[in-house]
């Protein structure tokens, strides 16, 4: 179990000026997004720079899933300003891009390539020192405040993939439920998603004792090590937030309670998964958005395509928890009942369906898009979906039941319809 | 929530030269105890470094409950040392004493009050840094391997006191349930008393935002905040652990499931009560062993009159709780529950004497010695264990209910017989 520094609070946001200065720092960037920039959050990070005589300078050109192209620009501009500290506030999208920017600066010598997860980049090891890093997430699903995992879409490929090193996981993540009231009614539904299937696909991850090879020496073990008794903890106690109050967030923006609890959720989900690891939904997730043809996401205020992450993320989840419920089908019911299942008549051989179906009931709720059908896919784009996962093995063999290629192209079609 | 890094798994222990290699310690101090010394847990410990070819001397003249006359010691032999790294091996006496050592070795200037908390030292800020230091338990009860604090007789005051910093908390913690098969009967018994009361207590303690005055700085405010949503999980499921494996591991010193349940759990109430506190029954069990007359507790091989922490700590128990019941009544329910209690017929105002009981029975069921009176006190002593609990303020402010000295007296009275 790794290192993750959080506060929460309403209001800690303020104290941000202050965490840098007893830090030492002198010149920090500030990464935020276009619309982000515009709106109260940021300026509360701003006025709290000023009153403690903080010099920085903003970077607000992050893009939503961001790219290697958008990650390039975000550490050119990282490595022109030599700062001392970083602040990302928004989404995963900034704190990610953040990450990737500090970690740059810090390896002046690097190619990018360098420390991108293999197959698709080398996969290097991170011994440089980087500047502390303070997240502040304006959304309530990627726990990427406390995580060390920065994705982005490699274009060259139209894949997702990522950088994952426990020396990228920021210093500290501030965790300030006023920030969650922004978040127009499909942002908070698609991050919530995320923060689901980070639960249930930590909770099922391959247990960390059954993951090899174990790297004999303990600097070279991955990041995502494998369900264990400590993420179980976290993915758990996520999971019961969720289905308490995601459909309350949802539904009324001015829920504090609910919002809030769904921001805890978010960085609760995160510990659990950043050491546990996820597997299908996610591995699954990076061909579906990267390969997004017209679709755009209601509430997200962006001029390309877009399927958002916890969308891509959610829609494969009742297929693969079907398919890998054979593995350990007490955790897949004790999931169903957490998420509303009676589950007392069921029996082992129905783990898979029990939970499919609550699953299924609980987005049709939520007003999700039935499927990869209704976000533009069709039968025909299974090959590329499925060579679109196959690089994703970071992720993917940490699922507890090992896919073939016909394994994956079934779980897709299966996703095509969920109701 | 601060940071608290662990690494569990049988054997994890043989890692501990690597681990060192990795930070680049040439020079490394073991820590352990003259019993430990003897046992294969160092041995381990040993082989690892000489198989990572890392250069080691040995302190093994850690006192069990130590004083600042043994702290002083082991500090004057980490200055002379000039050590790049420590490992402690041992129960808390021998990992608080190591945080001591490496605290004040890398402090060269400084005098041994300057960072004793207030009102007995200056409580001085820590702002040198630290050494590497590894902590590896063998004991299931402090969790001192994941906290910021440092505990010792004050041996002119005769009352325990203490260090508590972030700054020195382990950098890493060894969870490694191969050694808990060494404890003996009463060893284990009263280290689960100590991982009991840091549940119970840190789950009832007075919550983070009622805490007062709360410093504008977060760098100022103590390591112990109070209550909070994060901690709350690690109490409930380290108490969770302690209802179902205690008896268990008691019992059988072979049962391999339940004694590494119970190291586990030791780990996670320590997560949780190095973030929220401790309030009246450790507050009130630093004068319980401070004033031992003639105690010689079973299973313990030391050549001096003690009252085990575990044991000091845990004979309080069902009178504070009736005391703080009324602040959260729900909460003391539940943890009734928890351990074994029905509750369904309850009333709120029973939620004291219910826990209580329940407390009690358990107790009882452990073959715990009955009451302060079976350990050699009388009500003749009340005065002088109330005088040697006023200047534990540190954690009795953190009781959710304010004490004054007769509420105090009638604790101790009330714990003088408990059956």
């Amino acid at each position: 179990m790794a290192v993750s520094n959080i506060r929460y609070g309403a209001g800690v946001t303020k104290e941000v000026g202050m965490d840098l200065q007893n830090m030492g720092a002198k010149n920090v960037c500030l990464m935020t997004d276009k619309n982000l920039s515009q709106l109260p959050p940021v300026q509360t990070v701003m006025d709290s720079f000023v009153k403690n005589s903080i010099n920085f300078k903003v970077y607000d050109n992050v893009r939503v899933e961001p790219t290697d192209r958008s990650f390039m620009e975000a550490i050119e501009f990282a490595r022109r300003g030599a700062f001392d500290a970083y602040v990302a506030m928004g989404g995963g999208s900034t704190i990610d891009t953040c990450k990737a920017a500090n970690l740059y600066a810090s390896s002046p010598d690097s190619d990018f390539l360098d420390y991108v997860n293999a197959p698709i980049g080398k996969g290097k090891p991170v011994t440089v020192p980087l500047k502390p890093l303070i997240a502040v997430p304006t959304t309530s699903g990627t726990g990427s405040e406390t995580t060390g995992v920065a994705i982005f879409d490699y274009e060259r490929l139209k894949v997702k993939t990522g950088i994952a090193s426990r020396a990228i996981k920021p210093t500290l993540g501030l965790i300030d439920p006023l920030h969650t009231l922004y978040m127009p009614e499909r942002v908070i539904a698609n991050s919530g998603f995320d923060v689901l299937c980070h639960a249930l696909e930590s909770y099922t991850a391959l247990p960390y004792h059954m993951r090899s090879p174990c790297p004999a020496n303990p600097i070279s073990r991955p990041a995502y090590q494998g369900s264990n008794p400590i993420s179980d903890i976290w993915a758990v106690h996520a999971l019961r937030i969720v289905a308490k109050y995601l459909k309350r967030a949802v539904r009324n923006p001015d829920d504090l309670e609910a919002r809030s609890n769904m921001h805890l959720a978010s960085a609760f989900a995160g510990i659990g998964f950043g050491n546990a690891g996820v597997h299908l939904c996610h591995g699954m997730s990076y061909p579906i958005s990267g390969l997004v043809k017209t679709y755009k996401a209601k509430d997200y205020n962006v001029d390309h395509p877009l399927v958002p992450h916890g969308l891509s993320v959610v829609l494969t989840s009742p297929a693969v928890f079907t398919f890998t419920a054979q593995m350990s089908p007490e955790h897949h019911l004790e999931m169903a009942e957490i998420l509303g299942a009676d589950t007392r008549t069921a029996r082992i051989p129905d783990a898979g369906p029990v939970l499919a179906d609550t699953l299924r009931k609980f987005l049709f709720d939520l007003d999700v898009d039935d499927g990869l059908a209704a976000i533009g896919y069709s039968k025909a784009d299974i090959p590329a979906l499925v060579k679109g996962t196959l690089p994703q093995e970071r992720v993917t063999k940490l699922a507890p039941r090992p896919q073939s290629e016909e394994d994956l192209s079934a779980l897709f079609e299966a996703s095509m319809k969920l109701y």
